[in-house]
């Protein structure tokens, strides 16, 4: 190569921007931001094309402060769109990584990298009022910090426009989703096959880790019960033959959840808890029945709640359906409870969507029995992720 | 057993509380805070001895909001302590797993996990007028409602005393630590032994995640060199005959840090080799030398300055010491730079004291060669933990 085209090789070719500017601008418009800060480890890495930074990925704290990595985004200016980064990202921004003009790894801990981030705002000129912030994943120092810098800015939570943003997956997304599901599932019937009489619950989760960590994916946490028990987290509480067992685990595939739950036993199911297993996966499938694009998101509860109040097991069932992707719960945002508004229970499903649904028996005399599945909305129907194993799996019989 | 009995059985036995309540009141004192508002996952770890609810041990995220586990402490008062945990953690409290009097298993999210505090601070009764709060680790949503609902109080910073807290490790702590570092060592050596040409760095990564996780560890991170470059982060830069190999790797046991380096070669080294790695070998022992109780912190960075201001490779070499533990740079901090005080290096270190010492050589043609090692300081010198493989460790040769 002559020099001229060793220097053209030497630039890193210029990174495509991995989302919907357009989506994400009119999102921004809807909630009167200017200006995006980003903070959460989740948003970035979308907003990054599925970059998490491999040092802090488990860990936050470090020395007298935490990670912070910062994405700066202007509404209609992704030409001025900046990442702040951790000293150490010096070695991802040399491999290429990140498509912002403006990346600067030099950040230590959360005040400093706020204000990095303020710097690159002031530099980019007139217009900029409304800030968005992720309130819950801006810390209070840097929170601080960043009123003190910019004190003629209104600070809004941007929570809803990054969530919508997020909620039709790509095809992409939707592979890495499959993959996890099906990963998760792979190591729960590996797990089932070795149960035995002895082994507690502790242990077993820690096989599921190993398992889920052999096959790619990072082991984010297991639910589990066996016996009787409706307790479900891991403890000393040892197997005993004839246990029933559920494990309802989240594995996490290149940024993106596998979240099921399926049912082992410890010998033969009885004609009882085949009957109660059978009675979760009618309602589970009634509930798949009515999603396609353009269904009402609430119809996923009607069709499930019609099967219930008939069922004789009504006192002990519970439903619930909700979205999931990065997270275990996003958008869409079915359930109307506590935490949820249900905002999305009046609206269509859209084609991408991802939903995870869950019907639980915590039954008085035989335990807790639950089935929990993920599915992609289509435009005529849906594709379960996963869609193994929903039986009873029993212990010592390979899968 | 009569009935009595069972009932007495029934109840959980309390438990004992895990730190020196006595220490952390003298350091509330000297910060003058009167209760103590503790968020991250690693403090409230420490204050609950050890505990750290599984469901999210490695995400934050959920719904609208996030996991914020808090613990209410009052100074002197630890009969007033309550602890504020999601509504999964009713398992965990089921299982005995608190020592506060007030357990509320209760909370979806960042704000009102902090109402539920307030609340249970409001029942308290007068004298509460400094709150102490980790200003990284409370995200700015929940700050904002305290400071709603308390309005009268004044909210400080109280990373100082919980890091003072914590820098003196029990004898199960320095255990636990002395088990996570020599598992990360073993993890090492079983990699560099299976090294061969042609693997990328991000698959060797994925190596030492499996054989981490084979050991019961949460992997942490993994920073990487191979042959003459630099660049430490993960890629597909593949090994070749002859590559130098740095493993930088951090691994989680039981809520305590192995954080070691550790060098491999795909051949033989040759005497040029040799003689880097005993460089850096020989200030690494030179700066434990001074190591013991009542020793000045500084001095370690003494010992290491007069043989690197010696050496011919001055240019290119970099030492550093901290303190470790539930995090990866902890007290005592020694270093001064832009990210740390040097507050202790004018201190007397004490035994229990866990000091992680690096010596960096960033050689112009030979690469990146590294020796990172744990030491607990104790009544006359110190102990390294998983202080092994530290020469060339070479590939297809078992450890």
């Amino acid at each position: 190569m002559d020099s001229a085209t060793l220097a053209r090789a030497a630039k890193p070719a210029e990174k495509p921007i991995p989302f919907d500017t357009a989506r994400l601008d009119d999102l921004l418009e809807g909630a009167g931001i200017d200006l995006l800060l980003v903070t959460s480890k989740h948003n970035v890495q979308y907003l990054l094309g599925g970059y998490r930074f491999f040092f802090f990925d488990y860990m936050d704290a470090m020395g007298v402060s935490r990670y912070l990595p910062v994405l700066v985004y202007r509404r209609s200016r992704p030409e001025e769109a900046a990442y702040i980064g951790y000293r150490l990202e010096a070695f991802e921004h040399e491999l290429g990584k990140f498509w912002p003009p403006a990346v600067k790894p030099a950040s230590s801990g959360s005040v400093d990298a706020i204000k990095l981030a303020v710097e690159h705002i002031r530099g980019l000129g007139p217009g900029i009022r409304h800030i968005g912030i992720e309130a819950s994943f801006l810390p209070a120092d840097a929170d601080a910090a960043l009123r003190v810098a910019l004190p003629d800015c209104e600070i809004i939570d941007a929570h809803f426009p990054l969530e919508r943003l997020r909620a039709i997956k790509t095809p992409a997304e939707l592979g890495l989703l499959r993959e996890a599901s099906e990963r998760v599932v792979a190591s729960m019937l590996a797990v089932f096959a070795s149960c035995a009489p002895g082994t507690t619950k502790t242990e077993l989760v820690e096989k599921l880790r190993r398992e889920e960590v052999g096959r790619g994916l990072t082991f984010e946490y297991c639910l589990i019960t066996a016996g009787t028990s409706l307790n479900r987290a891991p403890s000393d509480q040892r197997l005993e033959p004839g246990d029933v067992i559920s494990l309802d685990s989240g594995g996490n595939y290149r940024g993106y959840i596998g979240d099921l739950c399926r049912m082992g036993i410890l010998g033969a199911p009885d004609s009882e808890l085949q009957d109660l297993l059978a009675a979760i996966d009618v309602i589970q499938q009634a509930a798949r029945e009515p999603i396609r694009r353009d269904a009402r998101g609430g119809d996923i509860f009607v069709a499930a709640q019609k099967l219930m109040s008939a069922s004789p097991h009504r006192p002990y069932l519970e439903f619930i359906a909700h979205g999931m992707g990065l997270i275990s719960h996003e958008a869409p945002r079915l359930a109307t409870n506590r935490a949820y508004s249900g905002y999305d229970a009046d609206r269509a499903l859209e084609s991408g969507m991802v939903v995870s649904i869950e019907t639980t028996m915590k039954h008085p005399r035989r335990g807790f029995i639950k089935l929990e599945d993920t599915v992609a909305v289509t435009e005529d129907g849906c594709e379960a992720f996963g869609d193994t194993g929903r039986g009873w799996n029993r212990a010592g019989k390979p899968a």
